[in-house]
């Protein structure tokens, strides 16, 4: 069966962030002060062979923490879903 | 009032993804070959300072348009939402 996932990783709450924090002190500049405590991570999509929901689950997950998330710097989460699903 | 944004941006369907085409080659190095087609982009979360819900969208917007995309390469999608809407 073929499945999509939708990741998201994000920098772990207290590490600093560098490049949310440039952002975030530019934002001013350009008259949208309004917006603060930027964090900026990656958004990964990808495409699943897997018999079963529950496979697709585990091979993303390994996915994550072998190659994709630095698990000491980022933590990450993402949900699995079908063709059909994501249509809806 | 007080809220949150979760903002997705990626690349543009049919564009190279360099990042993402490196992924995908090594997956079958680390036993994950049923994954496919990863594309890479970024995760960004704010805190929006606004009056209104719509306020808190427009000035997302203008974000993502005046500096977080790139409009030639990536497409964004964000959400807004309150603090006790994030905790559900």
């Amino acid at each position: 069966m073929h499945f999509h996932a939708a990741i998201d990783i994000l920098p772990l709450p207290g590490l600093l962030d560098p490049q949310g924090k440039a952002v975030t002190n530019n934002l001013p500049n350009i008259g949208l002060g309004q917006l603060t405590n930027v964090r900026i991570g990656k958004h990964i999509t990808l495409d699943i062979e897997a018999d079963t929901r529950e496979d697709a689950e585990r091979l993303v997950g390994e996915a994550c923490e072998k190659l994709l998330a630095n698990p000491i710097m980022e933590r990450f989460e993402f949900r699995v879903f079908t063709a059909e699903e994501a249509a809806l």
